[in-house]
């Protein structure tokens, strides 16, 4: 199952969409219940049944889903629900606790809807680059089709219901891959995590929360959704979204300014490991790719594919290298393949 | 001056001599005091002139220094001093204090003579690999010629006077060269280093008395001196060190059979740096030359020259950086040139 997926020319990690060097990807997520149903955390096998056969059925006549699959998780092996959760579309939540969930995904990979997670709903677009109004658009359109055929749980004045207070109201969380390899390399970017949590907005790693900063990623997104509505949630977001692209814009100017061949130093170091390792970890292979990808943005290296270069963020991953591969692999042989991935991938280096 | 040496494809580091591949190099070294005149440390600028003066004179109608040169180091530019310490032909104390300091030293730099070091006269001969007896038939032959035109400070029944008590009697110290990569890599190499000081040798860095060891070089000598014959010496010395040269033998089999991936992944990615850095101090750049020798050895790589590997360990170090470059290099500089030169010795990797 989702063989094709790897493939993909336009995910949120093709480098395509608006600012996409800085801003890899665009995400609007919202949370929904039904109202008749007891919510996920207090249902039982059979009311979890009944919503996913009532998604299952709606899914079918709502237009905005036309290009997606519906899909009960335990029908997704193992190693299928790793795969989507390396690529974003499903939760660590949803892969563990798989029994009695759902899920919607269309064949780009832009929609994904988690069935019975910790909501009845959870509704996600993402698209490359800095767009979070072509992904308000369309989760926007996917709601309003679905509420005509079901009863959302719902107050006039607090707004959407949901499993945890914090995402009581508009339910919608708005959220920014950044790659801030400058700021990381320059040391500032503590001092702007910090300045980001002050202002109540949330910063979470690569694979979104509870996770390390991996390969210089930093997902921000809204802390608050209730008292505010949907358009003042992702236009403070885009705000300090665009104040943070400044910030890594400037250390990249600094950076070829005052310490450029250091920084060479660091790319070409990073391109001649990945280029010639027999074993590396996903963690360390990140992390070089990062350092390459700063060089690539700035002129450093240009023998190399930007859209290579991104799709390896996702292939090196455990999941991935076993899709690439066709076969389980063990952990010590998986340092192997990573590596021997990357080498083909990366190829010689032309001085 | 010297600037021939760079090219001698005969010198201890060629990698030519027997067993080469562990033992590096082979060194003897004699110390003579002249009996009619005050010992260095106690002498005075013109005690010493006189010493200086009787050398050189000695040194024409001597047939064993018949390719050699006479030099104070007075005339020698810092510069160059710092190049023949790099090559091993003068001791740091003779590079720093060099007033009313001579040097007699052949063009092909297997002899070298220190004139008012520690003792009037240090005598060294140094070949590549195993070759100790070499070494001590030809400072043998310069001891016994010089012996006859000059009346060194010798006691019956204790043997050769020296300033230290500790080189008195055969004022004689016999040093290998080993390369142990293995054994480092392995972390075998501090039980040997242990046991070796035990039976009474010597371990130093590659730069001799008081240097770390880099790029896993220890050069092994005797301590003892006195109440044993010279062929006694020898003979100890090459017991202890061809067991070594076992030990390092076992340890690159067990490497090969146990940890073959490991050790392949190290070599490239040694090759990987080497060929992309920007800027490498010579302590880095040391430490992958060394996993490169090994890896070449054990034949995980093929395609660099022995030759051109071994003359980088020092071409790499500051002076040879500026002796090939032509002109004084400021130290930060010296990283980035340093980093060109093995860029451009060690060229592209060929899969």
């Amino acid at each position: 199952m989702f063989e094709d997926f790897i493939n993909n020319k336009d995910t949120w990690l093709s480098g395509k969409g608006p600012f996409s060097e800085i801003i890899f990807s665009s995400r609007i997520r919202l949370a929904r219940n039904l109202a008749d149903y007891s919510f996920p955390l207090r249902a039982n096998k059979f009311q979890k049944e009944k919503v996913l056969k009532k998604i299952e059925e709606v899914h079918h006549g709502t237009p905005a889903l036309k290009n997606t699959l519906f899909l009960r998780m335990q029908d997704v092996s193992e190693l299928d629900r790793q795969f989507l959760l390396e690529r974003h579309l499903v939760s660590q939540e949803h892969v563990l606790n798989f029994e009695g969930k759902g899920l919607v995904i269309s064949s780009d990979e832009k929609i994904s809807l988690m069935v019975n997670e910790e909501d009845h709903l959870r509704m996600q677009v993402i698209f490359s680059g800095f767009d979070l109004k072509k992904c308000w658009e369309i989760v926007d359109e996917i709601d309003n089709e679905m509420q005509k055929r079901i009863n959302f749980a719902f107050l006039p004045n607090i707004g959407f219901l949901t499993s945890c207070p914090t995402n009581v109201g508009t339910a919608l969380r708005a959220s920014c891959m950044l790659h801030l390899p400058a700021l990381t390399f320059t040391k500032r970017i503590n001092k702007i995590l910090e300045l980001i949590a002050k202002i109540s907005f949330v910063t979470r790693g690569f694979f979104g929360e509870g996770t390390q900063a991996l390969g210089d990623f930093f997902q921000i997104s809204n802390q608050i959704s209730l008292g505010v509505s949907e358009a003042e949630v992702i236009e403070n977001l885009s705000g300090v979204v665009n104040q943070v692209k400044e910030q890594e814009m400037d250390a990249r100017n600094l950076l070829l300014k005052k310490q450029k061949l250091n920084l060479e130093d660091n790319v070409w170091r990073s391109l001649g490991t990945l280029q010639n390792c027999r074993l590396i970890s996903s963690k360390e292979a990140l992390s070089h790719l990062s350092i390459l990808s700063l060089g690539l943005d700035l002129g450093i290296i240009d023998d190399i594919s930007r859209e290579i270069l991104n799709s390896l963020f996702l292939e090196i991953q455990p999941a991935h290298l076993q899709k690439i591969e066709g076969r389980i692999l063990k952990e010590g042989e998986r340092d192997y393949i990573r590596a021997q991935i990357l080498r083909d991938k990366l190829g010689q280096k032309n001085d």
